[in-house]
């Protein structure tokens, strides 16, 4: 049973405790995953017809869901009926994680040890937190900040003022000066004078070759994980929210914001200053014009432009009439 | 009669010396102030017919304002008119204050002293400057730079690289790496060859329980304040411009752009991209799409969308044609 | 004949053997320009109808270009020609600068000399690359870096937390904090599973009485530079891709986003969050409206908005439909 590494993890605790109801098994609960990760001692969550796909093939035990949609998780899946998944998994992921919606500085920083990281090179200043692992040939720059247990590859060109925390990182990848990656994304559950946070307890993952431009903000899962896809390129002062998928060879341009959940195919190229709503699929191969609104799901292979995005064509029309 | 904690302050300097004018006053003027919070003692400026409702009760002795204005003024404040009262109020304010024109980086800094801030916890590399007052649990990440006389409350969690200058800040407030808080807006009177730059001698206020996202920027006010109310959330990379004002509750995605001086209600809700310009008055309860360009008033309740920014119904009615 | 001062530079190279082609001449070339710039010495390229103009009176003696483009070089140019121009001057340039590809963070960094540095005043923790030219009366606040080669001139002020590197800084300009200038550009060519980077060669040069705002981010050029011109004036947020040549008196309001290499007149101004596509021309005097989405070359004094952005009338007409 492997533990968050980045985050103080309690439990295991029972089903019936944690949700206070006597009627519920006496299960042992370890961990709160999404629907394609949990095992069957964890506990999920089912809020949308957007993941009926993942519902139909959990593993789970028991699945926070509404009276709608329970009919989609499968025999071994036993739902817990709420009224809001949202706010019910808030509650309860701050049991498992009470420290995971607060990004609080890292204090065990010191500077790198040098027998310990004898192949990395160093700018003045950077510090290091405990547990971290950094590959061979790797640079980083200076005032640079590694937060505790990051992974960071081989040959890998981290600039200056970066703040890694929360991630796993693959070879290859170029960090330009300025990005603050694995902190924890905008979500809450909105409350007059005092909003509940909501525990990010996943992580950022950056596959090799990617590249990210300067400034650029990455934010970690709140349940399960941010991705970036092999050799795909972010340019300057682009915003990734939390639980976003990236694929591979993607080319995403300056000033881009992704809003969360989001899952992006192979092989996009997205202009410069679009936007991307939360929660939908965008295809392989898919083209989207500098400052779109996209808030639909795009298919593979379309061009889509506008704001709302539209397929090319259609906003070419409507730009002539 | 309180001094600007901020900024090296002149005066008080006779009104007829300030504008030359041997036929004003021998009234000794100690501070510029906006029209509602001018006392007799100040000197005001009301250059808008936005601003009638403040400009009817003002305090102020005396007012920078145009022929066409000078109506709406209470009988205890005498117009000084003026062509351009932007331009003058600009050579007025450089004369009281000679410095807040550019932000001199602070040069006091030093590392937080132990016994001063035994409440505290600072990260590595932080710099404070002189007269900063600091609550206890309060903790403040590496390499963040609190800048002289700034104010912060209890239970803060201030990320790295943050920094922080002619500010106060509340209770229970968050901020992720990467903001900077409190500098100098965009204002400046255009000149060829030489811009001629507007005093900011205003402070950045935020209340409690705000959150501010990754790389935010938050301009302190001209003249006036700029301020973030109570358990209002802004997401990465928002830009606040100066003497902007936002209510309570609110919440702010990525991304989004304010420019200055307008007001945005309590409970409102804007989406990633979204851009809001100058001097308008956004009401209670506003929801502001993703992306949209907001150049007009919105009252109390009412959702928009749209570039420009539109009633929801008009737009989804608009994007069908 | 005057090396890179910012970039490792190698050569100069027969022309037979860069291009492993025994046909072609003996000739030594030096280095690699663009078609304003280059000399009889220097390899060229031209790879759009956009460059006629510096294509008619270029004085390289050969130039990567098409067989369409050909006919377009002046008979002291001889064109190389290849199917895709980009691909190749990307290949041939990095035989000539092998490290300008990737931003490795400069490990020459110091605390600054205080003889060298006497005039200058420096914040805590300041480091600075070498062979740096710093004038005097210029203030660098905490944590800010700047690396090898940079020249600033006098009574610049340059905040906290800024890096600077590959860059010509002139007299009295204001740099406020967070800001990222002189970095790699978003060039590369894309290839499945590892893209191949555009080193980029060229620099930053801000001209005279420059101020950019906060967390800025200004790319150096790909082959020649990036300039911003005298007096001009950048809100925070702003993000400056490689190549772009802003004019003088410039007013661009935040997060505008620029794509590469257009060309932008003088007096103009911007409104927030607008972006520019790549390689326009913007006219003298433009005004371009908050939020407008910049495809087409624009010609002077004209007032523009609109996603398309279209002349100020047209698009007042199309949002009343």
């Amino acid at each position: 049973m492997s533990k968050n590494i980045f985050f103080e993890q309690k439990g295991p605790f029972l089903l019936s405790k944690i949700f206070n109801d006597n009627n519920l098994k006496k299960l042992k609960i370890f961990d709160i995953k999404v629907l394609e990760e949990a095992t069957n001692t964890d506990l999920t969550f089912f809020d949308s017809l957007n993941y009926i796909h993942p519902a139909k093939s959990t593993k789970a035990s028991y699945c926070l869901t509404t009276d709608k949609l329970k009919v989609y998780l499968p025999k071994n899946c036993e739902p817990i009926l709420v009224k809001n998944v949202l706010f019910e998994l808030c509650k309860v992921t701050r049991i498992f994680y009470p420290t995971a919606d607060i990004d609080t500085p890292d204090l065990s920083l010191k500077k790198p040890s040098k027998s310990k990281y004898s192949q990395v090179r160093f700018g003045e200043n950077v510090f290091i937190g405990k547990q971290c692992k950094i590959g061979k040939n790797t640079i980083i720059g200076s005032n640079s900040i590694i937060e505790h247990n990051v992974v960071i590859g081989e040959n890998c060109t981290i600039g200056s003022h970066v703040v890694v925390k929360n991630s796993i990182i693959e070879n290859n990848v170029v960090i330009q000066d300025g990005c603050k990656i694995g902190l924890k994304g905008f979500g809450f559950i909105p409350i007059k004078e005092k909003n509940l946070r909501f525990p990010h307890i996943g992580k950022v993952l950056l596959k090799e070759n990617v590249e990210l431009g300067a400034n650029c903000t990455i934010d970690r899962g709140s349940i399960g994980d941010t991705v970036i896809g092999k050799n795909s390129f972010l340019d300057n002062q682009v915003h990734v929210a939390h639980n976003l998928k990236i694929g591979k060879n993607c080319m995403i341009a300056g000033q881009v914001g992704f809003a969360g959940s989001s899952i992006v195919g192979d092989n996009v190229s997205i202009g410069g200053q679009a936007g991307i709503s939360g929660h939908l699929k965008i295809g392989n191969n898919v083209k989207i014009g500098g400052g779109s609104g996209v808030v639909k799901n795009i298919p593979d292979g379309t061009v889509v432009m506008g704001y709302p995005a539209v397929p090319l064509k259609e906003f070419i029309r409507n730009s002539k009439k």
